[in-house]
């Protein structure tokens, strides 16, 4: 069974990517990195979706970076309950989970679980790049031993979520970004326009979750009910998004991913209306060599088919 | 007949705008703005255009801003002759045309037709913004003045030209595209991506304008020689572009248009990927009022027979 | 007689430095931009100051452009009225003059002045560079036929006033700075570390001047009323300063300038913190070629007898 | 004794400066940062210096981080060894130490140490402020805890040493020095304009020096042979110079320090010419709080005989 750690900013679809990953790896652990909502509550999302899950062995949570690498002063980038409810967990408000994080700095944890496995663990990200980059700045040593890093980011020459440049991930820390795309490590990125064109999940796609009728799908529906609401407000979509569980989909399934090429892919640090736009230099204008496998086109049948299982699996 | 000013920086599609442009309006004057090739060649491509026109009026030719409003020093912008050819127009090396430009600088030119004939002016805009931008610094008093002001440039959440991140009008001179598109004035933008999406003529299109053989023809034949192989190469499409009529036959036929939008644009002008870049906020996420009329769809039939008709009526 | 055009945000200082260049040149016109304070006030400051020279010849006066180069929209730059009162004369509120502005713009009067003088008009610039630098972009051609450029801006090394990064007339357009700066005219440099070290009138200056008793003593009292306060609080000086003075007084005798040097200048236009700071190279650093010949010492009592002559001459 | 932990890019000056902490402190630990020279070069310096210092007890050193927090892919910050000589000890070559450097983290060192000892650490930051920002930002715990940090870097309202705008180790991690400086922890600054004004050892403090005949002045004789020359050239100073040695010998006895204020200072990150500027808002326009206490004076003959001192009693 393929090994991950997985990096998140845990509300709405992080906790199903969470599912997502529990279902089909041996996950190493969980880190937090500071994105969506407040960090703690953060902390709680990802133990209650573990908990959901029901898995046999225990999986642990690891905090990591509350703030983006360069945060100053009194400054916080900006949270989006506004998307994901005040919990963000559609405000549901859950029960605390049993399970308590661990001690370890998620930056150490990520350090020593790729030193002890040189070339087994696989990274995935669905949050602010925070804490992958700075494992990576603190011991560069761990880069060349990491066998790949899935990458929930960016937007492929297309529309941003949080600004119409940016998508958020990236452009709540873009130096973070950077440091993950350009570090030589094997990254392949989904970004927030795959999500947009195949992960949307409209009425009818609810009610088929719903009819599961499993802990798996009355989860699912309940995290959903603030993110479908702005979507519609927002950004003008019929139903919810995902990206999260598709990176995690793609991820354990490739085929998934039915369109692909390699690109040069850098984020904008300093633009006054571009901060986090992340270039993909698809006709390669820049004479720069590609560092990241960008995912172009989904089996958006095939996706929708591995999150059904997912939730029903989940009795 | 309706009366235009058209700001072109001529090379390559601008001699077939212009053609469009004189075909359908009443042209007060060219004016030209440095852009593409050379200076100087493209003032004379300008007044090679007008001379296959044949027409019975004289349209005068008033030289601008041979750089961006901002250059310093003896920095000059990128020109492209890898699109349009040493000379702009293919290769073909034309001999000078007889008339002559005139001597009147292109900015005061354009404020003193618009001050003297108040609402009655339109400008077409094919080129970096440079001399329509000075024109509204230097006497901000026209703009209201303005019927409405076309421009080709930009791109809508799309692949730039230049750079990924950008086209190339905007990118020679972002902080004129910023001027004008603040200004209040009423502005129509088609973007690089229309060019893209409706503009392409490939193979067949092209043996279908040849077998027009009129002057017309035998001209758009010559300019588009070096562009075909340039847009195969680098921008990977399977024919020539044609931006800037596309702008000129919108200008011309609004029905051309047949989907548009107002959205708030901005131009970025300080990033370190992204200098020229041009935000369409679709989803109004910045909260600013929309300022540009942004093309986002075309009838491409409509669009190739004004070309068609165009090239015919030059016997 | 040396003729000179002299461009200046008329308010405070700027009168004072008016008459100075009234007194030792022939002024073949006053160009305005904006700057200090609202653009027709510094009109009227301009006129008013003439009529107190009160010469035999006319000295015409231009309005040129109100804001930056590159201000967009419904932007303003911000004005200085805390430090020179109101109406920008100390609160004197004087009645209008009876000259009236002339028609011609600030930009073309400029281009005209010096293509039909080529080599025998100096430029005294005692304001934002808006002007100058659009004569420069507009007709290039000038540069070469312009004797020498008197710049009072910038700040060598040293605390800026406007913020502690920049002096005000850098600031307030540090794109049309660069543009005069790197241009390949000649310029001498006066910045605001000179005026702090050298032009500070204190309480005894001010009494030894109203001692003169003269037109131009009075008048110099009434315009320094609330920049006396002004530099005592906000800059902890302990009198007035007079940046333009020092710069007008120093085109007019170059004696009063003990120590310059040529260094790379260039002035920062895309900074968080900095805009409009300029980089004075002194170890040349940057490997740049020298463009800037900079004040760096000032005989104060040369300095202090130019403008008691001056005031005092005005009967 | 007062505690400390010293961050060194260690070459030249540092190493008397760690003499200079060795002499006055009980060093906790020595950590060592990206900087002047090759990172592995630095850590032998280091061990090298505290090797000539001679203590009984031992005093072990960290490696941390060899690159800026925002350094991407293979990019390198620029060092000096036109400053210091190729091995950034003048070139004297010296052999390796016996000691080795601990295999802990200095970000965990640093962290570790503080949290083991809350309000008794202080900190002499001597380079690029990487490190500590790093182990701010990984554990912000650990702010309050720290007792002060003395910082060598950033000029005050004057010219920088590495370019015109800015002092070499704000330049090299200009994010860093913000993250430091802005944290809330208490923060003296010794900046380039201190160490110009007041460290220059010129050729009769050298003679003194050796004339002290110890192992401490010889060695100080031998790592300032290339700076020197160095400083002639560049920056035009009649001597060697000692910002780091001035720092540490402020932090041993204040009373070096004659004069120094709170003002408001952060340090540029994006500006094209001015990268690594610290803004000292000397006169509040910004209307920021104070968070650093700026030395603006020294008793430079009271710092002499501290350096003398420290080097008379390593025999
Ligand atoms: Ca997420
Ligand atoms: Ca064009
Ligand atoms: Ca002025
Ligand atoms: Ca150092």
């Amino acid at each position: 069974m393929r090994r991950v750690i997985i990096d998140t900013d845990t509300a709405g679809d992080d906790t199903i990517a969470l599912l997502t990953t529990l279902h089909h790896f041996k996950v190493e652990g969980v880190t937090i990195t500071g994105g969506n909502v407040a960090f703690n509550q953060e902390v709680e999302n990802a133990l209650y979706t573990i908990q959901v899950a029901a898995l046999e062995e225990k999986v642990p949570v690891y905090k990591g970076l509350e703030r983006p690498l360069n945060a100053v002063g009194m400054t916080a980038h900006r949270t989006v309950e506004d998307v994901h409810g005040k919990d963000g967990m559609g405000g549901a408000f859950f029960d605390s989970a049993t399970q308590r994080p661990e001690t370890t700095h998620a930056v150490d944890f990520i350090i020593e679980t790729i030193r002890k496995n040189p070339g087994e663990i696989e990274l995935l990200a669905i949050a602010p790049l925070t804490n992958i980059a700075m494992a990576f700045q603190k011991d560069p040593g761990i880069i060349p031993l990491i066998a790949h890093v899935y990458v929930m980011g960016g937007t492929n020459n297309s529309l941003g979520n949080i600004t119409a440049a940016a998508e958020y991930n990236f452009w709540v820390d873009p130096e973070a970004a950077n440091i993950v795309l350009q570090s030589g490590v094997p990254v392949t990125m989904v970004g927030w326009d795959m999500c947009v064109a195949y992960s949307v999940m409209d009425e009818e796609d609810h009610r088929e979750i719903e009819d599961l009728n499993t802990t798996g799908s009355r989860f699912f529906t309940a995290v959903n009910k603030v993110v479908r609401q702005f979507n519609k407000e927002v950004h003008r979509l019929p139903g919810t998004t995902h990206p999260d569980t598709l990176l995690t989909a793609i991820a354990a399934d490739e085929s998934i991913m039915t369109e692909s090429h390699p690109y040069y892919v850098e984020v904008e640090t300093q633009g006054r209306l571009t901060r986090g736009y992340s270039m993909v230099d698809i006709n390669n204008r820049s004479g720069c060599q590609p560092n990241v496998r960008v995912c172009e086109a989904v089996d958006r049948e095939k996706y929708k088919q591995t999150l059904i299982r997912v939730l029903s699996s989940i009795e």
